[in-house]
């Protein structure tokens, strides 16, 4: 949804995606032959179909009446959700959850999103709101985030956060100068969460103590989540995860100090499995589901 | 059931309650006239209804056959649950909860249970094991907790967390000495939290920073839960609410540092209605439910 928006006004991105769903409803042979359209997008989603605060990626959608003017426009019944619920649907029918009945998904990237399949069901909470586990605070007298809270594990783990982490790192006087910190140290705010992932993947021991501190932060959120929910099932998704397994690794290895023992022993960490693909096949299977659904 | 425990061994124990649910089924007319038999009990409820860990009260009660052994004696279907999912059931059901879909419930006593009642169903998670509040960390250079995790909220503001939160205080050099501080420095590990909170509505200053202290706490853990879960309502049950509307009042006023607005401002804090009913109730109410259930 990111990709679409950028150079359009909001007045013309519910344009754009109504004219890109006309396209998708034509290559499916006409409305005729749609059992629905289902909508991930950032922001939480009412129960009007109405998405409200947190897009913030998207200044001005709030507001925008979706599930609505789709299901209006297509004749078709529209179901919206959140697009971290979204990829959590996903994963849940069709990648690293299958046949899993409790699951929880974490997205990292930009920021750090969720979602919660409950009884096999994708539970959105009050107003879609649900699972906004980025904004789980790990320390309370940690980092300021912009949501008004302290210590939020996004401030620390999602590709944002790792960039801050490793810059924090790398300007501490009594660091060894590799080549990692010497790529941190010149980049400045332009390192991406990428980057230090390459220098973890390649070894640099700076780099891995980053990951060791980001990972050791996620695990405190993620065991919090165990401790609440006794998923069978956490799964770690989005951008920052084509690290590859180091992430599941670490996150692992730090889970056993966040974590009741009876609880952990009964709930596996695993990388998602569908990658980009995710969020666009979970709003898809949304329409099969039992969830906020406007009748066209 | 912790009553029932006194004295008892623990063989004895399923005897004990096999004989009191006897009494109960009589007084109903027979089983004949008994839908089923609802359970609550400390300790997790595996899905063969056998009691897993965490009975730290019960020593050995882990292992027995409860969901099995009732249907089978009484020739009626048995549900078993947690003791604070018996309770949060109840609440929302006939209590605080009554006609709310999203909701999660605190009990405070001992330690600190919970539940999770989601889309209008109980929500136990993996191996009944959802809900257990008591064990989120809200501060991880905090006090150990006998769990092996450090800064469990059940450290600071069960009853026995409050009485130690008071201790801390009272030990402080500079405190000044009211009534309050003389009270819980005579009596030492004596002290409840009945005690504590006697002072607290008394308006002693000393007493009144220690519910700020030990609600600050509790607001940081409500607060992930709000943002996890978007609940449209969280009760505060068990013992230690006795001490009357202070807990909610502050709880009430530290939650906006802890929650995101956007949850906040769809998410009620209350007391719990029901008193030490609950978990009986709730326990009657597992059998007309949609949970683990065990065929005669």
């Amino acid at each position: 949804m990111e990709t679409i928006a950028i150079g359009i006004d909001i007045g013309g991105m519910l344009d754009a995606v109504l004219g890109l769903t006309a396209c998708l409803v034509d290559a499916a042979g006409g409305a005729d032959s749609v059992a629905g359209i289902g909508v991930g997008t950032p922001g939480f989603v009412d129960e009007k179909g109405i998405v409200t605060g947190r897009a913030v990626n998207l200044p001005g959608w709030e507001g925008t009446r979706l599930g609505e003017s789709i299901a209006r426009r297509f004749g078709r019944c529209a179901t919206v959700t959140n697009d971290a619920n979204a990829m959590t649907l996903a994963e849940a029918r069709f990648g690293a959850g299958r046949g899993v009945r409790n699951l929880v998904c974490y997205t990292l990237g930009t920021g750090i999103g969720g979602g919660i399949v409950a009884k096999g069901k994708l539970y959105t909470g009050s107003n879609g709101m649900a699972g906004e586990f980025g904004h789980v605070s790990i320390d309370p007298e940690g980092v300021k985030c912009a949501c008004g809270q302290m210590g939020c594990v996004e401030r620390y783990a999602s590709a944002r956060g790792i960039v801050r982490s490793a810059r924090e790192l790398c300007a501490a006087e009594n660091v060894e100068e590799t080549p990692f910190v010497r790529m941190v140290r010149s980049s400045g705010e332009a390192a991406t969460s990428r980057q230090v992932y390459d220098f973890v993947n390649a070894g640099d021991p700076v780099a891995r103590r980053v990951n060791d501190v980001v990972c050791d932060r996620l695990a405190r959120a993620v065991g919090i989540t165990i401790n609440m929910l006794a998923p069978d099932l956490v799964v770690l998704g989005g951008g920052v995860m084509m690290a590859g397994p180091v992430i599941v690794d670490s996150v692992r290895n730090h889970l056993p100090r966040y974590t009741l023992p009876e609880l952990l022993a009964g709930c596996s960490v695993v990388a998602a499995q569908l990658g980009e693909e995710a969020g666009v096949i979970g709003a898809g299977a949304l329409v099969f589901e039992e969830v906020l659904r406007f009748d066209a």
